[in-house]
């Protein structure tokens, strides 16, 4: 099964097959899809000359079916970089074939090649299909850290 | 009190004293701290033609009392740049001051600079300290989202 399925880098003329995905991946997590202006913002942060992220795609029988987006965080402890899963998504129809998995394992690749000290990511808590995903491969889970966040309609309050 | 101090970005000749208040925190959370070999490549990631993070101190009175690290991280649905707070740390002897909301105001100019869509982090469950700050400034906690790594030594089982 594996065998006939390859993974792609994003690039102009596979972009719209990549955010049909991420549409879908937000559909899934019940979370605003990116709308028509930050399409074009993904584009762009995809191509520049300073990339802000990696995305992925893999494709079995001309059809793209899932996606990967990772990019780079720091351990300032390791001092060493940190591969962040940002999204790993396979199309429902699609699952339990293993392309969660040679995503992943291709995550764990990068990783290695880029010396990072440890893959982070998070899932939400109700994705228990994600999570058994995750500790089947053994993944420590960080049960001992709050994850906090400021949106940006909150700044102004600090300025 | 705030106008006594002042916040600098690391350089060659303070990187000794943010090595110093990155060793205070590790020992603050309990975590190893970085090893003499992790701190040469602290200081190689800082100021390399692409530093893979940025840190600043805060003075007072001629003595570093805080310590800031911060990268960029990005949202696939925002399709924008997250700012991600790595460590904020006071010494203990020098709370309660507005240090930390010094610096923590200051990771809003930068992440608004950055036109970053937000500004995460993550925090110790038992850090009622750290907690209660982040509550105050009316930060959204995650709670739905759970936290996974994978470390280095399990890199091989996947390659």
């Amino acid at each position: 099964m594996n065998s006939e399925i390859k993974i792609e880098k994003i690039k102009p003329d596979n972009f719209d097959d990549f955010l049909n995905l991420v549409e879908k991946l937000a559909e899934y997590e019940k979370l605003a899809p990116p709308d028509v202006k930050a399409k074009e913002r993904l584009k762009k942060d995809a191509f520049s000359g300073d990339p802000k992220y990696e995305a992925y795609l893999a494709k079995l029988n001309e059809k793209y079916v899932a996606y990967l987006i990772f990019f780079m965080n720091y351990s300032s402890f390791l001092a060493l970089p940190v591969l962040y899963i940002e999204d790993i998504f396979v199309l429902e129809k699609y699952r339990k074939k293993g392309i969660g998995q040679l995503l992943f394992n291709f995550c764990v690749r990068k990783a290695e090649e880029k010396n990072c000290g440890r893959i982070e990511w998070h899932v939400l808590d109700w994705n228990k299909l994600g999570i058994n995903f995750y500790e089947k491969n053994k993944a420590v889970h960080l049960s001992n850290w709050e994850y906090y966040r400021l949106d940006k309609n909150r700044f102004k309050d600090f300025l």
